[in-house]
């Protein structure tokens, strides 16, 4: 027997992925990280009400979830004052983007993102076989018009943005963003990426109507609500495209507990002020300690901020590897010149304590 | 703007869902079933370690979940004797089926399966743009000699074969099915789907090597160990096949809980051979109830029982509509002859007794 038929399509893909997780560097370096700040994960950690959603919800775990997602949906259609029908709940932004993705983009088909934008976007457009058409950021954020421009002259058929942006945690104001939609070419579908937009700035999220069908908008429970493990997305759009997830999601696919822990995570917004409390704090403090060793910060609107290192993309490779080395998990951005910076999770006081230890350490490592 | 540009393949598929969920049934009928007995679920819960060790993972789940599963496949390559490089595991057996056909079904690539087996696996396929064959059940049984002639003569890529079957809950020996081998026709891979395998006679799991390249395996979390609403489902199979998954997986789509939870099942073999106990005096008190009735039932070798309602399909779900009305919630077969029967989850005695009181009134509103 030869081996499976592949398509030819598959063949050509690599079997990478988007991101080494930390549990697998962790095994590869034989010891634990100190401080997990390179994921963007909460640290601060989910609403205690929503762990005591969770852990009561363990004993019902030998029933499918609910393939509707239907009181979460409730919950999340009251919250934005839209309809239930507005939204698909999904497994995290990474599965509902593979959905988005397969639902639109077929082999050859042209879509647009920024360099060194979201990796797993890009993961999914090579997935399908779509040819990713790819803009420089423009000081150090993603460029709505320069987008734009790129999907028009290519003729995309989706256009991905986020605001606030990762990796370098920069932003537009909602109404800049809802602005400039009047630029997007017919027949280019925007995904909005807001998975940050609960630590943004007031003002941050798109004043966008839910039924726009130029815009897709992506949510998630992994940040401010603190459940990445959770796997709690959520796609706000116009109810003939919310319906199509129905053609190709995995109906059964979301986890009980998730659904469970989501609403009342979602229900606790005091949890969430809390949070947004702590990650402030936590910008300043890494600012802090940034400044303290020679260094400076980008402005951030999201649950992290971009160390600059003051050099090239080798220079802060070397002073991560430094990090990581001494116990601290932190990432950086892909491309050029955002590569100049090192990304940094906001964290609890004793993170941002491993953090300032081993910084200085590191720096003077690779300074020599 | 006119709506998305949605791929040719998606504008063909219709938005349905393989199966309606029982919250939904239970929206619709403004009022819960008294017994859940229609989604194979494991009514007697997973084990209390499996809870346990979930509850105290709920702090966690800030934490995105282990992007390689690495303890879980440990574990299971422990159990299995085989490698972990054998192993996948993914969101259930629903999320593993739609990753494989994604890696071999392209448009208009044959697939075969038996008229009446495992609709998600359809639908996979028809989301893939793959051409389904159907052969019939034998004697109630997936027949794996005309499954595999099939094969041959469209010239499949993916067959189909769950063993046991659901939804008749009959069995074939597993050296049967590793004979059967010879005449899987060369280019063909088959599914071997033994989500139900761990309550059938022993003998029934094929004798297959995990390096056989002509069969992947899926075994799930969902059945015996009780944990459907986790989604953790795993695929044994060569290593090439298995590393296929990484260009098509969401890698970082397993849900923290679910593999601590999955992990602690796996461990507590005692809590499995309970649930075997169970399940095997519920196959028998369900065959009493038919029999009370005037029904026969089918030998099972899984957490079911197909119910004969000794007349057409029509009649079968008259009785199975008349259950649902009293509250107690079944499924039935999708295909004739197979259609004939009501199929009946294996539950606690209180569920049971639901099921018990329900069905002459059912049978007798039919009967007229």
């Amino acid at each position: 027997m030869t081996e499976p038929r592949y398509t030819p399509l598959v063949r050509s893909l690599p079997a990478t992925v988007p991101f080494v997780g930390p549990e697998t560097q962790e095994r590869q370096r034989g010891a634990p990280f100190t401080a997990r700040l390179g994921a963007n994960e909460s640290l601060f950690g989910p609403s205690p009400k929503a762990i005591a959603a969770m852990q009561a919800e363990a004993a019902e775990i030998w029933k499918y979830g609910d393939a509707e997602s239907y009181d979460l949906r409730q919950a999340l259609a009251a919250r934005h004052a839209i309809a239930p029908e507005n939204i698909m709940v999904g497994e995290g932004i990474d599965g509902l983007l593979g959905y988005l993705v397969r639902l639109l983009v077929s082999e050859g088909d042209a879509v647009v993102t920024s360099e060194g934008a979201y990796p797993t976007f890009n993961y999914h457009v090579a997935g399908f076989g779509g040819v990713l058409h790819k803009v420089a950021y423009v000081d150090d954020r993603e460029d709505p018009a320069t987008l734009f421009a790129k999907a028009g002259e290519v003729g995309a058929k989706l256009v991905y943005l986020a605001n606030p942006d990762n990796p370098m945690g920069s932003w537009h104001s909602g109404a800049d963003i809802a602005a400039a939609l009047d630029s997007l070419p017919e027949g280019a579908l925007l995904v909005l990426d807001e998975a940050y937009v609960e630590f943004a700035p007031e003002g941050t999220a798109a004043p966008i109507a839910a039924d726009d069908p130029r815009v897709i908008r992506m949510r998630t429970f992994s940040k401010a609500y603190g459940m990445a493990g959770a796997r709690v997305g959520y796609a706000i759009a116009a109810p003939e495209l919310i319906t199509a997830f129905n053609k190709v999601r995995n109906h059964f696919g979301m986890n009980r507990f998730a659904q469970a822990g989501a609403l009342a995570a979602l229900l606790d917004q005091d949890w969430l002020a809390h949070v947004q409390t702590e990650v402030a704090a936590a910008r300043h403090r890494i600012a802090e300690i940034a400044r303290d060793n020679g260094l400076t910060t980008l402005p951030s609107a999201t649950n992290f901020v971009a160390v600059d290192c003051g050099a090239d993309g080798a220079f802060a490779k070397s002073v991560l590897d430094g990090l990581v080395e001494r116990g601290v998990f932190v990432r950086m951005p892909f491309a050029a010149p955002q590569n100049r910076c090192i990304r940094v999770s906001c964290g609890r006081p004793q993170d941002l304590d491993a953090f300032a230890a081993a910084l200085p350490e590191a720096l003077k490592q690779v300074r020599g």
